[in-house]
């Protein structure tokens, strides 16, 4: 809605790519995604479908490095095509957004294997990509607790343990795992990032984790003395702890702005239906409490989208973020949520049921404040950092940059 | 929780019943919620299982009417029981508490023809029922736009016209539907209640409707020149509003008790996911944020439980509680939604599987914010007779019984 | 408003005293709220001309022990009194209500020296009482901090230190305060209460403390080598503690009741402004968002009636009732501070002006937050120990009493 | 605190006055803040001394138009520099910054004569001036109820009736005021803004109006015959409804940017507190619900920052930005009010007294919820708007500018 706002300051080329995404999207996505919400070979078939189409457009992986076939370099220009490859809860995969953040991880830190065996064809969209972090007996907050083991094997790697709620395992052609390189360190110097192929001998897929009854594709996987040659480290060796944190950093930035997208879509459902004649009939339109319900949606909205350029203009200035990354995302997941529940409010028992994508919007939006660092971990986080900000500036002043504020206290 | 308090003011046969059903539910309800949340015949097949057990210990229908074999006479007497019968989701259906609304009602207003035919069965549990109010094109909140068609014909009647979001219609042995009786008239003096057997031809279940991806047995209905006989009438012809009013103060004040019992049950899941080894692993009971969830849910369950008692309290004398009802329906629903939110928040991602009943819960919850009037129509009802209180008595201050104020203003 | 209700499980006498207390407030006291309000001479002898009224009239000390005058034995049915004696900020005053606590605790636990100086004249109305707990280098919620010294010196003690934030303490004829009776040992063992004349040499009064521009009589106290005979030491030496939280619990239940009868008055402004010939200028009557305002009152209200209801059925029945206590606080604080601030915002500018008492109450509903326990710490206690109740349950399950669930697993 | 992100798109000049404000307020006018909240000579003294102190150092007036001084032309630019001047309740007096929305109308609409009887010495910080709107029986948010009477008498205009809540009437040199000037027809074509220096014959300040306890000097007052020659007559005959609008909009935006600088105060004091040798002794610095708070707080900042900085951008480019202000002005209040009631809530019983500004804060917070438009007109207005949108675009789908959406739906 408030794309001409930020397309004010993004080149006009990426304000066109927002609009070819739009439409895009309202023409070839939104009506197939009851078929796209399936679990099927049909659902899976049609997203190909689109992809491809959308490809052949030029509207595929517009967020990858250049050399990749990205057209948009800065973040903070990426945000509002984002938001439109959002507004389906399929465009992320259908535009390759989904995978921006594997592409991106893998050229900075991939070797040539890595990059020929794994990157290029996730980038041209043949391949797909999954991230292998949370275990059975981990907590998510506490990476100490990880401990799918890597244990050096002649030049490679062997892998034993689990991990679960792994998203598209299922469907991956390749996993990046978090494992443990290092028995006793803290996590710090002891976890290290490795490229596995899902047709390594080992590995396998012991259940599917269904999200609020919904087949999303998230998965419980063995390894069992799983072996990876040396080349398939990424990055440095026990590094890992770095990566995941550069990799939750974009990811959360991401996934932000596709869920703005999203909680946009629902304002507009909800929009459409006050206005509708079923709306009409009941007198929605001059209903005040229904009004509010139209206020506090778009002001989450509004609210997120602000909170999410802040931390991209940091991104992109090289600047420290964590805690704007961490608020937007938070902000972003509260503005869904609430974006989904108020829609379904006005659409009543019909937003319930399937007649509406309302149903399972809820329930993704749902899964949004636990996954990727839960509500209560990030404000804590964040709170404390803010706080941290006042101690550390009462012992050292600073005075000749107390403007400046921002570094010296909040980070 | 606090069930010693609620039985102090019960006779000890019922704190007794209280106790006998939650021991029911610990030991063989919940230890197969997984199996009866399927939707299956195998379901179906446990549940008469166990409610036939039920009735042999003499845990079933326990507030019907005493001539049916209740044991329970007054509301507020029950509101612990079925607390207790709503630990489970599945609980209300094993014990007969599901259908205590119909059973009173067709207690109150049936024919001989309708008790033989309908109400015995239904309280000995050999028959189910279900009740068709909403339509695909009425608004719940508005009688006026109830359009189903029940035209005379000879001594009896013929239905012809659509319903939806009709729970259990499949199971159902017979349906109480409302049903438009008169033309040009305001709803009042228009609609009626008549009684349906399933098997009457021209009756068909047009589609079932999931609930948040849920099979929980909604449906469409369709009704092409059904006929029923004149007997088939429950209470009063074109009385059919002053039934909806007195069904619904009724049955929302037992789904109430219901939900308050299902919000404790994940406030129990909660605490012992805190005190489990995993939540000590994450260092839960010390943390401050969850203590606060636990805070709010705890409080929740308290309000709501404490509303439904001044609600009971006045229909068991006889006094217009329709004010009290709604309170106390929306903040059951409130407790609900909001303990089984912070339930998954402390589960984290295995509080969004299938791993705890409360990936059904929390959907269940939602649902309740809806059906049986949504929590902006009862907020403005609420309201507005909260505030035309004070306008009456600003015209007649009747000083005299100033402390009644309640009655006088707020009715 | 549910007078009524409560009405019917007290004893006619109970409802009857009730509702002259709420005449008395209504054509006594509220007329003269904006002259009780002012900080001079006259609004004391005001204040002190409508007790001695009040007091003919067999109205004053309803909750004192029955030796000293009290009517009223339980706290459950003090309740609806108290109500009404809080329906106006100077109520409690006025009705001896206020003093009714520092009555009991002398009643309870003083020498007879005390009772002869301090609790008969306190009883009768001729003196004022005050309490001194805080300190300004102390922490509420740390007792271990409490440092005002009270030294052995002959038969007697010797005070030495400072308090503040003690209430009336300018107007009051004598102060219990909190001491520290042995230097190196914890607060459970290092406290004591001892009773004070305000005319003992040494004690002064250092400044006023305004609470939110209030004259409120707040003041900052000091003791300088203040000597007190042994006969003013309040219960066992040592043992300030264990009175401390009696205290406390007593206390802050009678003002709960206050605060929730001040909170009716607010919701009673509210209502009668919106049905005023200005209210309906505004439309005020037709708009919803006015609607939820009054809901939101109303609910507020009624829930924390109803945690106050179960706090002293628990204390009248000799349980543990500190976290329904602490509960009931929190409620009823919450339900105030809301009220006073929805009136406020339906009468506009106005309500922040002196044309209404809202401006007072507003502030001094929001010091209700923080004296006497700030709601986070409030928050953190009660959370723990719902959590906690886990922790025990499932260690001893204890099948036999689950249905008490309450002492068990809460306490 | 996130100055520098501000700064960035600024040019230097205005990063490096945002900077020197942020100096003079630190170190001229915090350390005087107790003597500025007197409602005294001293104060006004005072206040006019750092008023010129100011002015010598070039931060009088930075947002008057180039021709009176000003030196930031778009409203964009003088945000940050605004929420320094607020960082401070009485910066926006101190650095002229109340007084531009004054200086910015009068520039805009005022004749010759008003321009050099009230512009020049407004702008030079030699006059003081007030508006006037409210009136004791007419409703804010309806301009039809206005009723002070401006008849034509001669060449000129004769005043009849009433203003209250008038900011600063009593020091004030001049007063705008919104006059009725045509009996019988709709605001937008009866009402007139007329300029009327305090010291007219026949205008007189009735009382002063208290604001939660302050002082903080509005007023109600009477205008009787008072007499004005027909040059004070601002803008257009009949078109002050459209004047009121423009006013609104920039006093809104101006306002939001001093109360999101006086917020960030408020959290400087709540970060402050916790880490000072009182905050660590209560172990603040380590409890969850602590840093909750400061989340909170700061959340809300840079939620108002951000829908501010869209507002303002909207403003600058010409477009409407009514939609915008409105809920930039709601979020600022709401950043404020929460800001300081958290920071109380961290200080305790301290945070309720004089010992911090933190007491005056809260009651000025509170009352930016009503001035100037109350929250729930502004969400009710808004919330249609953004309803409406759906409907327009419904009845004309216009895809060709489906991106552009905000335009075509929202305004």
């Amino acid at each position: 809605m408030i794309m001409n706002d930020n397309a004010s300051s993004a080149s006009p080329s990426h304000s066109e790519l927002a609009q070819r995404i739009r439409a895009f999207v309202n023409e070839r996505v939104i009506p197939h995604e009851s078929t796209l919400a399936r679990d099927d070979d049909a659902a899976l078939t049609l997203q190909s479908a689109l992809a491809a189409e959308a490809r052949s457009l030029g509207l595929w992986g517009l967020y990858y490095p250049a050399a990749l076939g990205g057209k948009v370099a800065r973040l903070s220009d990426y945000l509002p095509i984002a938001e439109q490859e959002g507004r389906s809860e399929f465009g992320p995969e259908i535009f390759g957004g989904r995978a921006a953040l594997d592409v991106r991880m893998l050229s900075l830190h991939g070797s040539d294997a890595i990059a020929s065996r794994f990157l290029h064809p996730l980038a041209a969209g043949d391949a797909v990509s999954a991230y292998g972090m949370s275990e059975p007996d981990s907590i998510g907050s506490i990476p100490a607790t990880i401990n799918l083991q890597a244990q050096r094997e002649g030049d490679g790697w062997r892998l034993n343990g689990r991990k679960w709620f792994i998203s598209r395992a299922r469907r991956a052609d390749f996993i990046t795992v978090v494992a443990r390189t290092l028995a006793d360190a803290p996590p710090q110097q002891a976890l290290s990032m490795l490229v596995m192929p899902t047709d390594a001998p080992g590995f396998s897929i012991l259940r599917d984790l269904d999200i609020l009854g919904r087949r999303n594709g998230q998965h419980e996987l063995l390894f069992d003395n799983v072996r990876l040659p040396q080349d398939h480290l990424l990055g440095e060796l026990h590094g890992g702890m770095a990566l995941m944190k550069q990799r939750l950093r974009l990811g959360r930035s991401i996934n932000a702005a596709h869920w703005i997208g999203l909680a946009q879509r629902c304002l507009d459902l909800l929009g459409e239906r006050v206005n509708s004649e079923r709306g009409r009939l009941a007198r929605l339109p001059d209903k005040q409490l229904i009004r509010r319900l139209a206020f506090i949606t778009h002001q989450g909205i509004v609210s997120a989208r602000g909170q999410l350029q802040l931390a991209a203009a940091r991104l992109d200035a090289g600047l420290d973020g964590d805690m704007e990354v961490n608020m937007a995302k938070i902000a972003a997941s509260h503005a869904l949520n609430q974006a989904a529940d108020n829609a379904i409010q006005v659409f009543g028992a019909e937003g319930l049921c399937d007649a509406t994508p309302l149903s399972n919007i809820f329930r993704y939006a749902r899964a949004t404040r636990i996954l990727d660092g839960a509500d209560e971990v990030l404000i804590n986080t964040v709170g404390r950092r803010i706080l941290d900000g006042y101690g550390a500036s009462a012992e050292q002043p600073a005075p000749q940059d107390a403007l400046a504020g921002r570094e010296t206290t909040l980070s």
